[in-house]
């Protein structure tokens, strides 16, 4: 049997507050909940899930770089607040070969006009946004397919 | 035993081409592939799905009308081309009282300008974009949470 | 005695749900009742008041030409959401010869930035918005003015 | 038997030329034509409408803070030019707690560009525009409908 | 000998009216006479013409999805007032193969800033404006060239 | 011998402080002494300048509208900032039938972004700028060539 | 000793109602109460402050003209609604030499678009937005500060 | 028999190398030939067709004065780059009373933005355009019908 | 006697120079003098302040999100460049309940327009810009009555 | 007695028509007229003027680069439609040291919007628009008092 | 040996002015010195080089157009004032297949905003600004790599 | 002798994968590469290079402030994606006194519209583009002749 498919999971700035920051607009799950979510379900799917937040967007970066560098075959990313201003952010993922997927738990595009543009969007095969922290899991199933699963 | 909650699953405009209109950017899957997989996820998750398309902006209007009215709990819509230029479908759903999920095929952030904005987001509660086919299955399942399937 | 003047009454999509349709911005009296107010202002006033409604906007345009064919004298018109995007119906209206009436139960300029804009103001003679559903009975009030009612 | 609402018909700059200026636009019935019918119309609803008319953003300012301190029940008001330009009129307005109704004598959706925004529509419940001096009347008709006429 | 080439010609919104619609824009010639023109001229170059009409979106995009299963090798299409407004005709004719010309009787960029643009023209591989009914005959002709008219 | 044309001669806010105000931008002559310039300059031409200047947009209308009433032929204008943000004072000058001139004493155009706009030069029929006060004289003088000066 | 510089606290249209409008947004100190406050804190930091409030813009600008002449060493300006739409103001504060402090009581940044712009910052030498009435004291206790207080 | 009408066939810069610059563009075609199929259609037609081209706008104005001054009935213009950014030309031809048609060989709504917009279509009757080099021939046509060729 | 409030003084990218960079703009006082008079004014009004400086947005928000976790009831900010650009801090700083004062040295409107808008301002409860230095301790005043310092 | 000053009168494309082309905008005088007008006003004023038109760019800046070389002591230019499209003649402008007075025929404030741009006031000292012909001695009278004619 | 790679040196409107226009933003050496500097540096290199400078838009695309033809292989260019407004020297260049370094003697990005955009640089491969005469210098340099200079 | 003039070399964002990231874009040069070259020429220039990388913009300030105490009289900096996007760094620059040269490897002028702005370029000297990694050793020449190399 082959090797389980590596993705990562990367999370953005703030969202390390998730579960204590605006519960009406993100929900009561901790970042903890979530990733060990994707973790369970990338594992059911025979992907290996790594996990990574931070607040800094240099990190993010150096996290792309990783996975561009073997550490992952796909990305499932919720840039948070660096959705709508990084560049450089762009940059790093239009580096990496593998597929790209954005996730936000709430439905930007119902929020402040800043948040309807998305840097990330340029290069993320797909985006899905508003389906709470449930968006994660979905990434992982969509991440199975596209990668087959299992087979790497 | 409660009976189960209906969902519909509406599709706009050349959706009816699905399959034979720019693969490269649609795929393979018929329009008639899409509405079985939507029936069977929707049996196995406990809902009752229907489904509609048409390239009339007033039958979808209608269509969500009959919703309104009771034909359906959950929305599930790929309104096409009138994601970009319908207010009156965005009006239609605004009088819709249960959740509503949009999903595009393709990432549409990804394409033309005049792509990028939606009508539609104003009301929906997701957005699921370029997950392919997938991305209807995926609504389902996120129906399915919304809804508390099968407990109608 | 003369012939009354002919007024046809247009509603656009989604007027159909007036009275069922989020309340708080339209009121509770239903298309049935705005249509029969309409006929009953019109007689007073010695006009024949015609109504159609349709969420069809190929629907509107026919009625407007069975109009600039000498099926009415006026039009009183609320295009719902079509004012904001249907140029169809603005060159419809270009054809025809008699005044026209722009009706919209709410204040338009106090919703959507995206509302604040009218293709049909663009002809209309008078725009009445915000009145309710008294603002069909103004309208009508308005066109037997304009007409000089009964003396067709 | 109660008291009659008063309304407050404030006519902005210029409007004392009515009948005098621009006649293929305004009409020939001067500004206290206008006044009278308004004051006619109100008393036969059982209102009392006081007018002013003013040259001055200033003067008109005052008049709305009488109304505010109980000089009347209702507003309406055809700002005129300081329609497009003065977001002072609208915030004297946003401190006053009864109905607003916004005339324009004719359609300022039909006119130059900077004509088409209102600051006053902001904040008034309805907008007239169009239907010539009739508009005040008609004004003053669903005044007498908000303020339940003769009953304050 | 080979089949003729078949060509459709596909008129939008309104054009019903040509000849009895502002006649100093587009002219007193009917609809029945353009098309009739077109046949003519189709069947002097090897072409067959197949000509519809219709206010309705809908019945426009229905009708190019049976040119793109084969009832037409290249489509004349003047979309009347959807040119400015429809992504979803330009999604139609996104997925044909053969060629498209665009036409449009008056000038339309002399006209409103709102007639400039064209979504129709992001697919077209020609556009002819201003040259009144004779552009359906220089389409016809330009067509004849591009599919090599009567070598089907 | 016919009566002389009268000429007004308006002067906006904060003109009264000529000669105080900024002289690196607008010289040391003072209003006064415009105003002496101005009716010298007239009284060659033939004609009978009257001059005012206020700070208050409402006494410039009122002057404008007595203008309009008989008092002047023509009118030479410098709004100051009114310029750029008074839809009334246009307004008024659009009720006058004679010529308007309008004047400023610095190149606008060379100046902030906000100074670039003129809403009077919608109505005026020349305009003048950056000529110090000499501007002024030079359109009393362009006032007697359209007002055939002495021959009122 | 010296003598007390003298500072002006001018305060624009509505402000007048200050304590009697929208006190959600405003609070229940009234003007009188607020410029008691400005002439207390003004005596304690040596100053001696002049208050005025108009809502006609030539007052304000008559009143700054003043201060140009040598009435005051300093202005404090809450502009109100002229903040956002009055040139003329901004171009009597451009012929001020001494420092000049501009106030809002609510963040003016959190409100409506239009209300994020405002000319009078184009001159003055600070902004003191949303700390209410106490912004006013805040501004006195910075002239004093810049104006070396009590040395004048 | 009267004197055949004379048509100025004009092409811009850059239109020399045409057959040389781009021919998956332009098509392989040079202007020698272009300008030799126009005079054979115009002879055709009744017309006299005389060519020129240039790089220099000022050459262009200079052949478009002459045409005004009777050199021809009728301009085809192919302004190529100068279409999109030369005033001068649009008043050289607002100053020729004869018909004008501009010609574009590609689809010019398909390419840049900047190309979207003709400073020439303010002027000319019709264009045409995406028809490669026939649409020379196109606009001899129709400049035949315009001028009633042969009848001059 | 209560635990006094504590305060967290945030200095956003390039503050650290402060008497180093640019003084003509922001004056010689260093960030270390800023600091202690903040904690000084803070001591005195029963407040203690707890001071941060980073040139990394990341930092930025670990110190917000420590606030938002108790270790203070209100934030003064001065953001820096990160004004115009951070989303990520406007969202740290929604999740924050107490008060917020955005604090900048300089009078940021009169200087390029990108540094006219602030993300932070969507959240700050004031805005205090151009006070130099003093603004600060301005903050800290406002900040003690918000609080109502002392009785934490 | 000291030598006259030398002026550069300079007419952009299209001003050779003057006479010919448009006569309801710019009259009946021809350009030998005018400039014939202007040599005589500027001898009266003790100038010398040296008139100059061409349809070229190149040239009109070959013009100017000769006054710079001492060829002219002032310019007065009216650009046509370079007034809109030219950053050359701004630049070679710029290169100039004397007085530079901008002279339009007719009022471009009042035409379409294109022209109410002109990169050649970034550089004039004046700019006289609306005036017919006269506007041309004007700026040769204001010349004069530039440059202190006659003491050159 | 091989022969020497021909380049073409081109300089746009006023930069024969060089060393006598706004030596502040330009410097001193003339267009003569920067032409010798560019020869021999094109020499040491292994390159010819060529050089012509136009105040002509129409004879610097007849230059390229030369070199289109075989008189270049490669084009150093400042467009000058033609860079910000010249579709047909786009036009021209996109015609070329060798390499493009577009130079600019100032930053054009630190001067007026409509310095900022470049049609040029749409084609262009390298920018070279703000390297004063020495980007010249510096063009030639990458030229010489770019044609791997000597070996033609 | 004297002690020679320091330069800082500052990459920004993902210039650590140079080489690895899209190499049809960037080449196959690595960074070490890069920084090796830069320190080659400026040694045979007499300057001693520095040279940094990071994915971090607050290193990217905290090494800008020490070339401002001193450690670097010249900065060449290709800021990556921060070019676009980094008020903080352009900040930081603002603090330098010494020649600051922008070096982009690609040319951005012809990428993503939103890469066509650069914050950086309003406070460089210079601007090098597309010149792939020859561009730094261009700017260390230039940053000779800026800093008279060796003299320092």
């Amino acid at each position: 049997m082959g090797v389980a498919h590596k993705i990562l999971i990367v999370n953005g700035p703030n969202l390390n507050r998730l579960g204590k920051r605006q519960p009406e607009i993100y929900g009561a799950t901790t970042l903890a909940d979530v990733e060990a979510m994707c973790r369970d379900r990338a594992e059911t799917a025979g992907l290996a899930a790594d996990c990574h937040q931070s607040n800094h967007e240099g990190e993010i970066i150096d996290v792309i770089h990783a996975a561009c560098d073997g550490a992952a075959d796909g990305i499932v990313i919720n840039p948070g607040a660096f959705t709508h201003t990084s560049v450089a952010i762009l940059d790093a993922l239009n580096g990496f070969d593998g597929p790209v997927i954005e996730v936000h738990i709430s439905n930007i595009h119902k929020r402040e006009a800043f948040r309807h543009h998305s840097y990330v969007s340029g290069r993320a095969d797909a985006v899905i946004a508003g389906c709470g922290v449930q968006g994660y899991v979905m990434a992982v199933d969509r991440m199975a397919v596209l990668l087959g699963a299992g087979d790497g």
